[in-house]
């Protein structure tokens, strides 16, 4: 695939950003390493002079940005989403690193639109906004001192997106169309309804289950046609003649 | 080498800053990636508190900076040095890219001190900078905007400076177990058991069900618990009330 065609469909997410002037840095962050699809979630100030300030000549970047309501808006049409978070979560979920992310999300670029999120400045992403993104990516900075600007974390991220573009990639086999964002939001949700109707689901007493079950499956990039093998098994189960 | 201690041998240089901002935005962008030793060629303000705000934690860095005459002084004692430069210059040389120039570096580093230098924000790197310096150190930025603010370049090289120094990666904590082979097995029975008496899998016309639902779950590689929980969504499907 077209290396500039593969960084056309990369969304950089900024999630209720706190100050303007670190969505302008972003901007610049990403013009400087051929991205230009900006996302603001609720960002506090927007557009803002400051912002033009510290874009310093990607304001286009800023002119095209849109300004979404959630972060499932931001991913909706998304092959494939990392949810970039310093925090050490679940210990067991496997956690990418930048370079390995952007090789992923450079790989899924051919066959749709991905995503990268990042979170507010001072706490990060929400729990529930790593859940809905595909996969954890973590920046290995100093255990004593892991705050990146979050300018400097684009930058970062958007290099190394660039890097895994203009690789030249091994010719592989056409691989099967992965599932979008809203189709797998569709299963779980599909899963969740039967599991509470069968009585597996207890919403009053949860142990995590649903997370759980999103980590089992988050695991695998589910193809499109498997989102429909398993709701045709969960739907026929559920209709299961007596 | 133990990788903090070629992380400690590397200098960070900075020549003739203009705004103290961005010596700030240096020193926290080195801390973030372990690294601590920061010289400054005739900065236009230092000390200064525009710059110890964008530190942000990282006053201790700016608080050892060395402050010097001249790109020679700053280089005395170093066994090999890079010079981040954007312009093309003698085309003979041969440019490195910020991966190769940071593996370059952190192997002499088991040698002896080695620097990064980097120019002023407008017109970066003077000729006889550049010719001081080991090599030049080129970022693969857009070339229609290859303008990287000067604490994102620093960023940028820092990280690729601890990941060469950290490579190869030590394995994380300890993984979950996972399932035996008989317990997938057992999944697998009891799930077409299911498909089965639910009608969803016709035998007669099997359609390769089997085979998509196997490739689906072989991918995951399942844990012991993941397994429990998948026979019990099966399980309580199979008794729902009706």
């Amino acid at each position: 695939m077209n290396s500039v065609i593969a960084l056309d469909r990369i969304r950089i997410v900024l999630s209720r950003t706190s100050h303007p002037g670190n969505i302008g840095a972003a901007a610049r962050a990403m013009k400087t390493m051929g991205l230009g699809r900006l996302y603001l979630i609720e960002p506090a100030s927007f557009p803002d002079p400051v912002a033009d300030a510290r874009a310093s000549g990607a304001g286009d970047v800023l002119a095209h940005a849109q300004v979404v309501g959630s972060l499932a808006e931001a991913l909706t049409g998304t092959v494939l989403s990392g949810a970039v978070t310093a925090r050490r979560r679940e210990r067991s979920v496997p956690v990418r690193g930048p370079r390995e992310a952007a090789a992923e999300l450079i790989g899924f670029a051919a066959h749709g639109d991905v995503a990268l999120v990042f979170g507010t400045e001072t706490s990060g992403l929400t729990n529930d906004e790593v859940a809905l993104c595909s996969m954890p990516v973590s920046i290995p900075a100093n255990p004593a001192f892991s705050s990146l600007n979050l300018g400097a974390a684009v930058q970062l991220l958007s290099y190394e997106l660039r890097m895994a573009a203009l690789a030249p990639v091994p010719p592989s086999g056409p691989a099967p169309e992965p599932a979008a964002f809203e189709e797998i939001e569709g299963f779980h949700r599909h899963l969740e309804q039967a599991m509470l109707a069968s009585g597996f689901y207890d919403p009053a007493n949860p142990k995590r289950l649903l997370q759980r079950v999103r980590r089992l499956f988050g695991r695998i990039r589910l193809e499109k046609e498997e989102v429909n093998i398993l709701r045709g098994i969960i739907g026929a189960l559920e209709r299961k003649p007596d």
